[in-house]
């Protein structure tokens, strides 16, 4: 393993403020009337900001999808059976899946990570198709039991760290977040519920598109997982150990180690942020270094989002997760980094500045 | 010149409902739960219906960055001075500004044409760095006497359509509209307050960031120019010759073209959307072809989303023109096709569908 849960904590730091400011000097120079970029120049800031330098870059993208299976389908949660994580795993590697072609679109890798999905996928780690970090085949069913051990939820964390390592280490300058694992609304929605004291009914969605009574079930699920299991809201870790997922926890790990590398990350749908939010209460100041890609169907979508303090690039009505929305959003990203570097001044263009 | 307006208009077409609904099928197959790409593949849909295929392709992108001058800007209705608007033509050409730098990320082309500046900018195309179909070297005051002629009118449509199927023979597969013209939300207004009843008030904005008081003294300009005028709301052509500009006639002839050429358009932000709004007017079917890149912050462009009943790809806080919106949007535009094209079904990856 490389870098340890704690010490990445303490070298979080928050983007820097006067890189920040010098950023801002320069987009409020740039012959435009003022602020009329909106959000984009705001995305060059922060990511200017992030790699201390006016001309940021963001060329080698990289989505990393992390795959987990959910003891919590035994309940019945979901329309599909279990046997579809590998499936699409499959797909993924053989490039069919929406992830591939969005992010080949955005001329982004995917690396796919095995965080604990519950079939043997030992011949694709040979063939070199997939990473394996798994670290049981499945959770436990959070309806009857801790998900997982304490011990488990921060090998998970830890081995997205690992994973942002590597990957910084291969000089990727844009990562983002996504996620497969049949069942994984369910502890996602038990995530939000538990950090945010909000109840279930109001943070549990269709998923991948359950039937009103089928909803109403998920729902008894998820409260029966947060009565019997009592995660304690104010210790992060503790949640994503009793309702939490692998594949939730390597995603909360990548954020975490995304931001101890200083390197600018998307956070895709509600799965991923169910990451993301463990992520910040872990560590507050790895906030500055996350991108909302979009805003999800996924009901309580708007609520992670709300809490974390992040604006979406994209509302587009999407709810797949597998990393397909961070995937679509990497070009906008690219065009603020580019903006910043090539939009010319008003000095340097000879265009008059408005009379304010 | 090429194809007459009245030609155009008798042979624009809906979208065929059979391609549309041949895409939906394939769409539907798809590995991914039922609609969970959301905007994204309704996007792909339009694309296969228009292009008639099930492998649609939007790889040859251009901008048109059209420009023209108001003569209303002598009522002191904008921060900036008319010179901005050769300035600004010499920023494009120089690469400079955000338009360029945005659709080079998007592997997309600029065109700039001058449709009716105030400046002599015949060494630009002599040079071959913009088309120049100047009908007139600016509009007149709005708020004195009609923009322009009906011929005027006409030939500024004419010209979009020309410029349209120069673009098509030229194999061009997603077209995008840009503006560039100082003072030019005032006409756009008119023309949105003439089209659609709405008072001038309410349809009225800051612009490149006007004060509350010259927000004010805009929105009497705009009564005056709609009292002078009476433009009449059920004749578009009427309504561009009265009140409109030279680059949203060109505008609304790209989009009439666009259609005509059956090639998608992103149309970009307010002024562009109300060249839109006339091409609607003109030919109702031309919509089925437009794609909304952006919810624009200025205040009025909801209205005219509204009307066209389109809902925009981004929400960025954008108000910039230039095109700068709908670059940005061309990327998921291209995304939205090669979904279409690449993406396994349920049949061709091994993915069981969910059971329902």
């Amino acid at each position: 393993m490389g870098v340890k849960l704690q010490e990445a904590i303490a070298n979080i730091k928050p983007v820097d403020k006067i890189w920040r400011e010098k950023a801002r000097r320069h987009i409020d120079q740039l012959a435009i009337p003022l602020g009329s970029l909106g959000d984009l120049l705001d995305l060059a800031e922060q990511l200017s900001g992030i790699q201390e330098t006016l001309k940021p870059s963001v060329r080698k993208k990289m989505v990393v999808t992390m795959a987990g299976d959910h003891g919590v389908v035994e309940e019945g949660i979901s329309l599909c059976s279990q046997e579809v994580t590998p499936q699409m795993i499959n797909n993924f590697v053989m490039g069919g899946a929406s992830v591939n072609v969005l992010a080949e679109v955005a001329e982004a890798g995917v690396t796919v990570v095995d965080m604990g999905v519950a079939a043997d996928l030992s011949f694709l780690v040979q063939d070199g198709k997939i990473q394996s970090y798994k670290i049981a085949p499945g959770t436990r069913n959070i309806a009857r039991e801790a998900a997982m051990t304490r011990e488990q939820a921060i090998r998970a964390l830890e081995t997205g760290i690992e994973i942002a390592g590597n990957l910084a280490a291969d000089e990727v300058e844009l990562l983002a977040t996504g996620d497969m694992g049949i069942g994984n609304t369910t502890p996602s929605s038990a995530v939000l519920a538990s950090l945010t004291g909000r109840p279930a009914a109001q943070v549990t969605g269709r998923g991948t598109g359950l039937s009103d009574e089928a909803l109403a079930h998920k729902v008894r699920v998820i409260e029966k997982a947060l009565t019997v299991n009592q995660p304690d809201g104010k210790d992060a870790i503790d949640v994503l150990s009793k309702v939490g997922g692998f594949e939730i926890g390597g995603i909360a790990g990548l954020i975490l180690g995304a931001a101890y590398y200083r390197i600018p990350i998307l956070i895709d749908g509600f799965i991923s942020s169910a990451g993301a939010l463990l992520a910040k209460d872990i560590a507050p100041d790895a906030v500055d270094y996350m991108i909302a890609a979009h805003q999800s169907m996924e009901y309580g979508h708007r609520f992670m989002l709300e809490e974390l303090g992040l604006k979406p690039i994209l509302n587009m009505n999407l709810r797949l997760g597998e990393g397909s929305g961070a995937a679509l959003a990497m070009n906008i990203v690219e065009s603020a980094a580019q903006a910043m570097c090539k939009m010319l001044t008003y000095q340097d263009s000879g265009v008059a500045s408005p009379v304010q």
